[in-house]
């Protein structure tokens, strides 16, 4: 806790409270949308089950990212607020904080190693993120963050290990189930497990009935696997589509996972690229393949959620319609 | 009149009034979707106006054809229904009609050109719609369906040249408007004016002050040359990326363009292209080159459309998602 990683960054490493949840959706419910929830009459068919899909492709800087990055900045005081944000990302937390930062008038560092893509880069910068890279490595990212935060006394927002991320997050649970009502689960993909974090608190709070399940890559199912040994296994840049659910579980998200969730299930890279074509092809809507996760779950589970009532949370549709995972080989 | 091609189709040659877009409205009110408006604050800072978009990417079938199809089917009395109804289409009134039949499990008949994409066939079968293929020239086309019509006295359904397809489409303001509030405009496609008719037909019952706009490909500009000529100007099949617009104006599409039109604004290739990417990149939905065709126009025109209130109609979301523009030569 002597870290300079901890300065500004109080109730941080706590476990976050469902007050807490509450208290982000008053904080950011002027700076993100409450994102509309579809419904598809062919996914219904085909899963038997009556889905509802919460769609946070929709949302500010096209992910659900928005609600944990704008709660940590506007949880700030002043005087914390005016050193600024610093994080390491080089996916769409980076592009929210960045986005948050910019709507409270704050500066905010990302790092980024030099291999990340220029379009993420520009994004960043195009919400006026000020970008520091460094070598692709976990140490050298930890390294150049720590000195940013040491030498500008920096608040570091962690992309999901962070008590105020995840309250954030929880408040897309919470609009999914005023807007669908009652279910008897809900499916989101679980990468660090921020958001299924974030979901199992306001789900345990306000519909302890619902279930909630977590969907991952099987070439990615770290989670998957600390369940099943209940601790943390941390996996070394696994590989697969769902490129924003190569990260492992943390102390805090892992309290909510091994507390909270059902099950865990597993894709495979086949089933998660035809899940994204087919919500592309018959909702019309543009999702990224770790949203697609959670729909290819289901649909390998129809002894689970057949029948059912179920929230599935798409989210994010930040793509390089350049290279569509279905126009490469798998 | 005595063409075995009116048979059936008792009031389909006389203009609509807005007397039969509220028919068409509770007719279709229970098989269609009242499709989403949305909003994108991208878009609007790069217009300087402030859009509504009428979403019938999200309408069942994957267009706002569903409107006018749905409306024709359901207008047949029970004698007439049940003799079936036939077509000649390629593109998305095919997968209407199909569906419309259908849901009044009466038979549907498309006759599709032997080289129309083996995808839009397989949809209209999945409607179970029955496919009958001619050579692919105007004459073949017509003279099929003539004999299929004259044979089991099925109606037809023009795309557009009817009076029952026409209040199906002026379904569509006719929320927009409720949707969205006053509105100083609305934009959308032409090709055979089917839509344009309608939103015509709408505002200048329920929102004369509203003006109504087409937008049209350069390379498929016959409505534009039509509307200055004064009289209907057919093009042989012009060559747009805009497959949905390349039809020509007929007599009862030609009443209303004339007559309510305020302006027709075109759209280069590569205009359409560029926004149809940036709807999927911003609005993470998917369109067809058709609907872009719109945003182009406004984007084109800021001197037309900035400081407005306007709503724009996405026409529809069928795209072939191995060959998107973007990756090919425009």
């Amino acid at each position: 806790m002597d870290s300079p990683l901890a300065r500004g960054a109080a109730n941080a490493d706590a476990a976050p409270t469902h007050d807490d949840v509450q208290a982000a959706h008053r904080r950011i419910a002027d700076w993100i949308h409450r994102t509309p929830v579809l419904t598809s009459a062919t996914l219904d068919r085909m899963s038997g089950a009556e889905l509802f899909f919460k769609c946070e492709n929709f949302q500010k800087a096209g992910a659900f990212k928005a609600r944990g990055a704008t709660n940590a900045v506007f949880s700030l005081d002043e005087a914390a607020a005016a050193r600024g944000v610093a994080t390491h990302s080089s996916g769409n937390h980076a592009l929210s904080l960045s986005r948050a930062a910019a709507c409270r008038g704050i500066p905010c560092t990302v790092v980024m190693p030099r291999t990340a893509p220029k379009a993420k880069m520009d994004a960043v910068r195009g919400y006026g993120g000020k970008i520091v890279t460094c070598e692709p490595s976990l140490e050298a990212r930890e390294r150049t963050l720590e000195s940013i935060v040491s030498r500008s006394g920096a608040s570091f927002v962690h992309p999901y290990n962070d008590a105020r991320v995840i309250a954030g997050q929880g408040t897309c649970a919470r609009e999914l189930l005023e807007q669908a009502g009652g279910l008897d689960a809900v499916v989101a993909p679980i990468g660090g497990g921020g958001m299924i974090s974030g979901t199992s608190l306001t789900c345990a709070a306000l519909a302890p009935e619902t279930r909630v399940f977590a969907a991952e890559p099987e070439q990615a199912d770290d989670a998957w696997r600390s369940l099943r040994a209940g601790r943390i296994i941390e996996d070394d840049a696994p590989d697969t589509v769902a490129d924003g659910l190569r990260v492992s579980l943390r102390p805090l998200t892992w309290h909510f996972v091994h507390r909270h969730v059902a099950d865990i299930l597993l894709a495979s890279e086949t089933d998660i690229v035809d899940a994204m074509r087919l919500i592309w092809q018959r909702m019309k809507i543009v999702v990224e393949p770790s949203s697609a996760v959670a729909v290819a779950a289901i649909l390998n589970n129809p002894s689970v959620f057949a029948g059912r009532r179920v929230g599935v949370v798409l989210t994010g549709g930040n793509v390089d319609l350049d290279k569509l995972p279905w126009t490469q080989p798998v």
